[in-house]
């Protein structure tokens, strides 16, 4: 019998599944529409019987299915049982764990999609073979997913890689949708971007996009290349500040803006040099994440892999021993 | 046959020695000069006889010196061998751990001096019975550990836990030991302190110390007022930083500074408190230190009472089951 799990992601429009090995092939991968009618609460239901059909269809391959991992829009409650609130889904106190497990009887592992992601990422993606990374994604908000030891820091508050809510100094007030002044988010994520650019421009009204401010900056067009270097200082700085706290060894950027590769990369690690520590300058990589959407469901599984205690080495790590 | 081991804090002109049982208590306290001819050469050699003589006392009375953990003014090779370099010291790839184990044949664990306070704090301090804290002394530099379930983050180049050099934004520009332009600790130390009250005042040759602004502010002159208000705005800025990424149960906050207690503690957390992600504010502790100069020697005894795997739950965690 090969072994597999069923990695899971959660989104406020779709929810992704692949059916992986214990060494991150993925061997079937689909999605069904997210519901988030009546506070979300068939979208538990729409999992398990999406699970229940590919479990008929593994019986005549001789796979078994031995758990399943799922990424989740909103904190995990320390204990793992409980997604504590998903604001895009209506959730909230949503005991997801035991719903799935009580139907299924297949051992099921939670965690916040932004820290399955960074799991995804060390497992198979930019930070493959480390064992501790800070992983930040910049897309509409900012997060982030701190691996020490190989672990997720999840916080006793649920809140371990809060990333985007890491205050900076500014003589603006940017009020964030955590109700907090000036988060790292409002300035560095693709809508925060868009925002100080447009404080640049004489036309408040033009319509744009964090992709036309890349172009318009690769152009040479003086504002655009401030609007960048504005972004690229709050952000670096922030990560030295996260680095000299933790030293992990790689830092992976993902999410919207990181499409823009060495046009982000390279001024952010110019920044991140500046102001950090002397004895991890120079010595620690800064890389794009690799899986794109697909790193959730990645994380989702290796979460899963390393919480089964009756897995062996080769299984739990996909090192042939 | 009672197990006790030796802590050890190496000081810049002290080394710090205690004999303490596997509860915590302190048996016996005793301190050597640091020798800081011929680079510290003769630090190894200064302890091991203090050792020496203190297993000859103890031949006497039934005990057994199981161990000795060691904590030292500088970082630690990730794999716990070697002093990476200690300043004060005059050290640059110190082996203390094989040279003190070779003569005496008792295991020895390092750690860094900041870390060591950190997990006294944590086990016999102000942060008793938590399992993950962030602990930042405030003293003539700013140092700090983090320790997240029960173990110190070191970080991959030894730099976990650099606490004072997360950077900070002010038009001014502050020169950092380290080379760095407005670390955290050019303004949150008791000398960075003082440098913003100087900055305050007309007559900048005035002489007088971090407990004369402290003094002042509470006769309420508005100058030492203001200094406190803009010490403890980059420093509770800085920590809900660090509590946004690691979520840690409690901050304790040691060192000269921490002497000031509510005065400036009640402002911190105020401060803190604005900047910190919602769902950890009103939920974490912020304490002063407890232990003073004694939480070196607690933590590093700690330190290795946890790497070792032959005592019994109730030797390793002083709770009797």
């Amino acid at each position: 019998m090969i072994k597999q799990m069923i990695g899971i992601d959660i989104g406020g429009t779709a929810i992704k599944l692949a059916l992986i090995d214990v060494y991150g092939e993925i061997h079937k991968k689909w999605q069904i529409p997210t519901n988030i009618s009546d506070n979300g609460r068939k979208i538990p239901t729409d999992i398990i019987s999406s699970i229940q059909h590919t479990i008929l269809d593994q019986k005549h391959q001789e796979s078994e299915i031995i758990g399943v991992g799922i990424g989740v829009p909103g904190p995990i409650s320390p204990d793992g049982q409980t997604v504590v609130r998903a604001v895009n889904l209506g959730w909230e106190d949503m005991p997801l764990k035991s719903a799935i497990e009580k139907e299924l009887d297949i051992p099921v592992v939670l965690l916040n999609d932004a820290n399955a992601a960074a799991l995804g990422e060390m497992w198979k993606g930019a930070a493959r073979g480390k064992a501790s990374l800070v992983f930040i994604t910049l897309g509409t908000g900012v997060g982030g997913g701190i691996i020490i030891d190989g672990k997720v820091i999840n916080g006793v508050h649920s809140s371990g890689g809060e990333i985007g809510h890491i205050p900076v100094y500014s003589e603006e007030k940017r009020v964030c949708g955590c109700g907090n002044i000036n988060c790292l988010e409002t300035f560095a994520s693709a809508n925060g971007f868009v925002k100080t650019m447009k404080m640049l421009l004489p036309d408040k009204t033009t319509k744009f996009t964090a992709v036309d401010i890349f172009d318009w900056a690769k152009a040479d067009d003086s504002k655009a290349k401030e609007a960048l270097a504005i972004t690229v200082t709050y952000l670096g700085k922030a990560i030295a500040g996260i680095m000299n706290t933790v030293d992990a060894e790689e830092v992976v950027i993902g999410g919207g803006l990181s499409g823009a590769g060495t046009a982000l990369l390279k001024p952010l690690k110019e920044q991140i040099d500046r102001s950090i520590f002397p004895a991890i300058r120079g010595n620690y990589k800064l890389s794009r994440a690799q899986l794109g959407n697909d790193a959730g469901i990645y994380g989702a599984v290796y979460s899963y892999l390393s919480s089964d205690d009756s897995l062996t080495f080769e299984e739990t790590t996909g090192i042939n021993a």
